[in-house]
């Protein structure tokens, strides 16, 4: 055979953007590798600048940016990463995010919207991603939105563990603040021992439709630790009435967890000030210095994701982290 | 300037697959116009023919077919007519899926699964389809998974205006058969002045926990007529449960109402001998003579359908049908 | 150099649909395998679902589906399966179809028809296959309606070699049972030693345009073995009427070769009932034991897929196994 | 509404290559048009360079080129065209290709052969084609190469009411020169009211199996004129030697029928010297005046082309240029 | 023939972003129609939202941003706005780029970087852009990267007469600031009738290689007045240094004239203090109150980029604006 | 794991055209490899035919062609040459063009033009081509017209070294053609200390503004060996003309290096009658015996393309070869 024949080795790399370098600095370590030495900066009118210091040629690269504000900056560096490892010659491109976003924007709610959850995937495939890893997706469909494969995987182990070890010898109840994410409270409530569901409903006034007037407690709340579960927390607004609303019931305590802390603007006020004990979340974002407070627990996402990517490199099986569940 | 001008005429054309040929002959007929006259048949392997009677260069073209059984056959031939469509250098390719087959599969539940509703979008635009028009997609992120314009219609103010006209002078309730679906109820109590909501808890027995132990029902449903509301129904078992539950729990009577009959195996006896005492669908699938059954009350989609076709082809506005919801 | 470095190994995996799983199974026996334990069953209204019991990720697949009846409810089985594979990160697809359906609609006949072998490729490319594999296409064309390799392998040594040991000590003809196909005899005839050609001659009263009224044999069959051969038989009116024909010229004996059975409708007992007193096929597509009859011979395409997919999957050479040919 | 409001108007432009003006000349011509004014030239390095000389922006562009020698710079020059429409925002483009070069590489007939034609068609969708217009494809898979509508025009009408009526009222036959393109001469046969089939069948010597021995005529040519059919005229030598078994078989003449005439190196002086009176071809490839000899016909394909870019440009149908055939 | 006909109307639409709202207004104004309402705003986490408030079905839209500071927040925002548009089913979407930003980063300068001017054309064609319409693109080239139709825009024409009326009467010099854009000054030069030209060579110290050491004015322009030109001024450091270098050897005066005013970091001050007299710019990018001052002339951009589209609109000739440049 | 496991190894394989093998000889032999035997051959009417002669399946392919005259046919050997490796099954397609063609296109000078450098890229795409390797790109943004890996190879070192070896003991100066194109003298003035720079600059005739009528020498070159620098000498008038005007100003002498000979039409004639003393190129492009002169001095560019290949097959870095620049 006419050639010259080599055995193929392969280089798995992680790469950060400037979104929460400290994450991705927590991922390689846990696999026991560095971070790619990558300049990025931003010229005077805003546009940015990547380059990678070393050759990436061949590499199975893993690109790692949590989409936190400012958002759309962090994702346009998100892309252009992207571009510049498909010129260079990366063999496969995996984007990774811890936090997905516009994930919120998965559907028309109204004409002439746009689906910028869609558009998203779109944006990543059209600059050269082959793949996608995602932590906790507003909505499981966001899966089918990228042509491609996405690793989904799941910060509910990770939570659940933290929350049954602390309150696991008290009787709990799992909550959701909304009737539309009941499944999230149920999966929570399975990995709890069957711990009883119960969630807010929101009811309103006839004569004045748009306004809500109340926050029922539908569920046996009384006298049990109320484990308030969400995927993300934003402002915050509708988990601490939550919050309240269960200690008006007659809970014995009120524990938020959620994957995402977004914590835009009110969030760390309202959070302080609820009637809430604890608010233990994940580090898929980051959460300034200034914004941190006591009763706030960031437990680290990024064994989760190091133990995927490893599985990726080595085409071991992701489903199996999560027991089967994709 | 050189060449040859003429003013642009643009002709609508209305095709119909062999699956529900009924409901597409009432759209065109309200359209105002006639089916494009095709031959369809099988060969003796099961392989599909099509082809189109006339011309059909040029024109805009709304191809409808419902996915009903045998569901994979209709599908390809639905796709095999759109292949048609594009050779035969139609303008434009509008595919109108009265009920979106494989719909429920739009996300991966576990591991190694796929994702067929994204599946049907993509297979619909390799075989050329321009835009597509659903209604009562399953979940309305299905709309994302098409790379294209994506009507998506509402059979609730139909559903609604007749069981408003119905039984709108008695006291009511919107009952939901399952907490994941509560969004859908909360449309229809909107549209029904506000009518108290309900729904059914599944709980289970904590010593056998893959089994289903009760169907609690959750709300005031006392006196009341339960409308029982969902977007399909596939083997009925669990709505028929639902309307029993309810009439356990006092209700004056249960009516089920949902846009897809899909009615699969045992669901015409479950239904038939349900407490329910009217069961009210639209037309999206056609029902079998033999599956015909007293209570059964068919109301049709055509003049939907045939209304967002009109605004399609004039360029008006679907979403003004929908008080601009999409 | 940063990064985590890896010996690359690679790993055949072998599925197959439901369709004709004792091919599949021999396959990966031959191949000193087994099937990848798979999940696949229709749901209440025919909608098909399907699962891997085991990681795919980064396995060079191939997935063997016949195409046989219910056909299209087999060939959207595979598109789904090819959805699942590259959804769950497989790193190469390769879709082995024995018989490859559509394969007839290769062209427009006629005005406004579809090419429905086009479309296939195209499903297929869509739903993330990159390779097909498939045993005699109804004309060679069809490799190019994929846009990437098409291994294309040829049961004609099989065949020839089973039909030279039983009858190479007689006097032999090839022979067409069609003008159109004259070719296929031509290949048959140079690996039988120059056997010599006839074919049968269809032609047409003047006054009944629509109608045969002779099949003619042409070229000299008088006291030989006739072989008459074709890539499939379908409904078999065309070959059993030809062998009749023969008979009547005066050959010896005929015997009808084939690669495809798909036996559809009458072919069993217009099979059994003609003059040949042996019918030679492969085992691209299942005969149900209820179909299977005494003068029917099947050798299997097994051994000649594996040797194929191992050349495949080891970097060798299709065109080897056919003396250059592809 | 906001906006402003316009009619559609269209605008049929036609453009030409520098391969053979004549053609689109006398097509612009029977449209009741002109050929939109274009500088072409080559470099000194021999890259084209390509110009419009007026705005075709919004235009139905109808791009005529002939793919005659040196085929591989009319076939580029084809490609550049088609950019320059695409980027000088042209409504729709059809590439028009009277004769469509390297149709005979449709498939792989060895293996790591290039699959040519095939790769034509995605040159030209590369490119920015929409639409593609042929006249008799050498096979009519070809159709399927393109991702799109293909119009398939045939000159056997022009031909065979050429031949029928210069040789209508003596007795004739229709012969192929070869068994692999009998279907050809099945249609001839059905223009020219049934007239008997014949072809040539090239057997070969055993012991030297790469020589063709002997072509021997099949089918009943005596005291008829034999009309020898194909689609193309290359070199010559298949046609001329049929022509004169033939007359060897006792034909009462022949007469040569094809629509392309490539005529390339020996092609002429085969065609003088050969027993053939009369040779007929249309003008999908240019003749040069030194070329031409006294036998040989050229009809004109300009009136087909330009009814077929009219049918297309008004949105009629093609396939009624040709009783429903494609 | 089947169907409903139609005489096919368009509707140009003009949409903007909150990037440059004025000058999308003035745009319009020009046009003879307005803005199409459009509600858009930020969530608390800085994801974008927006929706359009009428149908704009089948209409022609051109969607106006400049990518001005925070220039990633605007470009997201443009895309999303054209992905509201394609699931809007507008007919064609042309994106107006009065400003492209990226436009710097067209190349690989070192290895390992990204072609961020080429990632944004692709980004819009993912979204779903059919052309693009820009004005002065840094290099040509950059037509190139998008798959379709660009229209080009010149600001040459405005700014020239400008300057030719104001200064027309006195001796005059065009000198381009670097010689790597000198075809830019001979631009100039010919629209002002052959003015001499001059630019700025910057040489460096062997000694130490990284520092410019001296501005050299090459080319004679004592005792004329100056016109500095460039495409864009970004943070007005090179040119503020050959404004003081032209006096230095001369000058009469220093008339500073470029097309985009980014005016970044010290740009304002820069321009205040050094020895130009005029800056002259169009308003492509808006120049906030408070970064205004005297010396800085603004020309509207606004007539340009609507006769533009006028004539994309009318099928007109856009080239034709230009004497045929593109 | 059920499945077959091995070691996936690679095949590096160097394939070359008809247009200059040995230039792609040379490469394979500083690989220590051969070129795989391949067939090519004209059919009679021009078509090209192509096969390799050994499998080349799983292969990293390396394509070697130059573009030189017939350009248009070359190029379509190039792209049928991928065509075939596509449909072999080769793993990865590199496209090598050591000079790439219609580079110079790669802009609309004025409107309804080509991009016909773009068009290449896209055709290279079409066809199957993963990468594209190319020796000095026209301009630099053409890496930005592939959707892919580009590595961008510079003959700058190779050129000069050897300059600097022959002429480094003499005062030197850098001399560009044209004022377009400063930026290659600059690369060259660094690579040679700093040699100091200049160039020709062309003024026009006011009265008379289509003709050039001077070429000013701007710089001082008296006394100096100007090496005058191009990427391409093409027909050589502009740059012969520079180095007349060079000795006309006081030039010691000239010497002419550039990467590309083109060498057309009257270019050999006017480089041997010029005053440049030598002409340095590499062999990107064959120069025939009957073009070569004593003058002209040929520097191999196969070591440079070799080991850049290398770097490739072996993910190393192509970047490390040119110090980090792209």
């Amino acid at each position: 055979m006419t050639g010259i024949q080599r055995t193929t080795e392969k280089n798995l790399m992680v790469f950060t953007g400037r979104a929460h370098p400290e994450l991705a600095r927590e991922v390689a370590a846990e696999l026991g590798t560095e971070l790619v030495p990558t300049s990025a900066y931003d010229f005077a009118n805003g546009e940015i600048y990547v380059r990678y210091e070393e050759s990436v040629r061949g590499c199975d690269a893993f690109v790692i940016q949590s989409h936190t504000a400012p958002i759309n900056e962090w994702i346009m560096e998100h892309l252009i990463m992207v571009d510049a490892l498909k010129r260079a010659s990366a063999k496969r491109i995996t984007v990774v995010l811890p936090f997905y976003g516009y994930a919120r924007q998965d559907k028309k709610h109204r004409g002439r919207e746009p689906i910028s959850a869609r558009l998203m995937a779109d944006l990543f495939k059209a600059a050269g991603a082959d793949r996608l890893m995602a932590v906790d997706l507003h909505t499981a469909q966001i899966q089918g939105f990228f042509d491609g494969p996405v690793d989904h995987l799941m910060a509910l182990p990770i939570l659940t563990e933290y929350v049954a070890q602390k309150y696991g010898d008290q009787p709990l109840a799992v909550v959701s603040p909304d009737a539309g994410r009941i499944k999230v409270a149920e999966d929570w409530s399975h990995r709890l021992g069957g711990a009883p569901l119960a969630f807010i409903h929101k009811t309103r006034d006839i004569n004045r439709p748009n306004e809500t007037v109340a926050n029922r407690v539908v569920g046996l709340v009384e006298g049990r630790v109320c484990i308030l579960v969400d995927d993300m927390i934003d402002t915050a607004g509708t988990i601490t009435k939550a919050a309240d609303a269960l200690m008006a019931d007659g809970a014995k305590g009120v524990v938020i967890a959620a994957t995402h802390p977004i914590l835009s603007g009110p969030a760390v006020d309202r959070l302080k000030s609820c009637a809430a004990t604890e608010v233990v979340v994940t580090n898929t974002l980051p959460v300034s210095p200034d914004r941190e407070f006591d009763k706030l627990t960031t437990l680290s996402i990024a064994p989760l994701i190091s133990r995927a990517i490893r599985e990726v490199f080595e085409d071991g099986s992701v489903t199996s982290l999560f027991d089967g569940k994709a």
